[in-house]
């Protein structure tokens, strides 16, 4: 496809364009994550979307939870969703954790949502990085509402949070944060945490969990991490939640919008997409200067050959 | 002091000059660096040198294990032993793990011994860099033994074992490695384990806890880490030591000259120096590239600011 082509079935909606623009996103090749970048770059920034983040470790019932409050959200006819995932796991398997979209049935099935697992590549720290490219081709597309969801466990949790405005937690019923395999600082990062499977004989616990963690929230800052120098301005939440009984899905769209309401009118959400954009900008050229590395090979073996220091070599090849 | 006037005086064995030449290598100053890498450079490489690693946790007592061995194996007048210290602690406080001398009193006291901290300065990943100049300075004032000394606890001890010959764990009686919180992995890193303070009522515990790690040994692989590609061909040793009733320690350099044969007759210490070479070469083009990071932050921010993207800003200012 040409750029033009590109452009123009992005600019209609049509969702196998915008699956075959992050293809090209995704792709190890240069000139053809070069074309996907001038669509990109032609749609511009799209500052009136919400993006979300959902993290939470495998079992926590993510993927049901998403089910629900996307099919929820979806009542609202301007609303069109997409789901897009960090999961550091998919680089060895090239599997996913929403490789298994049946686990979406409803929603993968709704004309107003696009489902769409992020590949690593073979990309330096390409992961997140993907995601981000994934995310601003569905947003050029129409997509308003953007739900990223990511393992709690590697990397990939800290750089969600910079992807999105929103970041939530979602934990089993019973056990601390820890116990359930998150990584330390997560908790702090969350600006709604929902205590997931909230039902049957699980409410009670549920209940109970949700409880503690409320308190635990009381004692931490209420500043959001990763936005040196600006402060959300949000208290962080705890609600309980089953996507069985539909318990919590309202209660969580209340939060996310009060949540959105608030950082919207103290103009903490355009302070935040700009830092956000300084990390990525950063962050691009550093990954961008260690891929040199492996070019300079040949020189770093010919200086050591000629018996120079390692530091002598060092400056030769960069400077 | 001049180029000249340093080399003289490291020529000559000079402690002071060798003291004057190592602050100028940790100097954040290019210049200053420089001055220390021409020097060093003068040198060059010195083959017959023996640098030793030993790894342990504070109260593990290190300290008066080489303050032992070293008394010792300076009984042989053709010995000078330097000692130099690995401590991410250091770079907060200060201080360092050697900064209290007076744990090493008769060492510090001998005139054929060296005892040098290493402070990190602020140089990017310094510290064990900035360790490998102090040991080279040291190699071209006459030290023929190298003694390197780090907290298995961080970033260094895996840059230890790229900067040794031998690399020794120094462990208390009792409790496994992960008890005595030593990282994961860095047992299997060991030529040499030592069972430290086996005397008095923990003799038994020590030698229990031999036998263990002797058991634990005989199910790892025999080759070092680090050296990809080569084999030490030398079968890790557990052995135990009190520096007060002066047990193990004709053992342990027994055992550590067993070792130099080994790796000099199959030639595997040349090989590993080799890579180790090339390890810090690859290291200081790494770090060379990053510190240019921050002088681009400009032209990064002004990219931002024209709505480029963080792709497009790379790509301009590394190309």
């Amino acid at each position: 496809m040409t750029k033009e082509e590109l452009i123009q079935g992005i600019a209609s909606g049509d969702s196998r364009t915008l699956s075959k623009a992050i293809t090209l996103a995704e792709s190890t090749l240069a000139e053809k994550r070069d074309l996907a970048l001038e669509v990109i770059a032609h749609f511009g920034p799209q500052d009136d979307t919400y993006r979300i983040g959902i993290t939470g470790t495998p079992g926590a019932g993510k993927s049901t939870f998403i089910e629900a409050i996307g099919i929820k959200l979806l009542q609202d006819p301007t609303r069109k969703i997409a789901v897009l995932s960090i999961d550091p796991s998919s680089g060895k398997t090239h599997g996913s954790i929403l490789g298994d979209k049946t686990r979406m049935n409803k929603l993968s099935a709704h004309e107003r949502a696009y489902i769409r697992p992020t590949s690593s590549g073979s990309q330096l720290g390409g992961l997140a990085k993907n995601t981000r490219l994934a995310m601003l081709l569905c947003e050029a597309a129409g997509y308003n509402t953007i739900l990223i969801e990511s393992v709690g466990v590697g990397q990939g949790e800290t750089e969600v949070a910079q992807l999105t405005d929103l970041f939530t937690l979602v934990l089993n019923p019973g056990g601390g944060d820890e116990l359930q395999g998150i990584k330390r600082g997560i908790m702090e990062m969350a600006d709604i945490i929902v205590i997931n499977k909230a039902d049957g004989d699980a409410e009670r616990q549920a209940n109970l969990t949700a409880k503690e963690y409320s308190m635990a929230l009381h004692l931490m800052p209420t500043s959001t991490p990763f936005s040196i120098g600006s402060n959300s301005g949000w208290i962080p939440k705890v609600i309980t939640a089953s996507a069985i009984t539909n318990k919590g899905i309202d209660v969580f769209w209340e939060k996310a919008f009060d949540f959105e309401k608030t950082v919207s009118q103290n103009s903490w959400k355009e302070t935040h997409r700009k830092e956000q954009m300084h990390y990525w900008a950063r962050k691009s050229v550093q990954d961008l200067l260690l891929s040199k590395l492996d070019h300079y090979e040949k020189a770093i073996v010919k200086g050591l050959e000629e018996g120079k220091l390692p530091e002598e070599i060092a400056k030769e090849i960069v400077e």
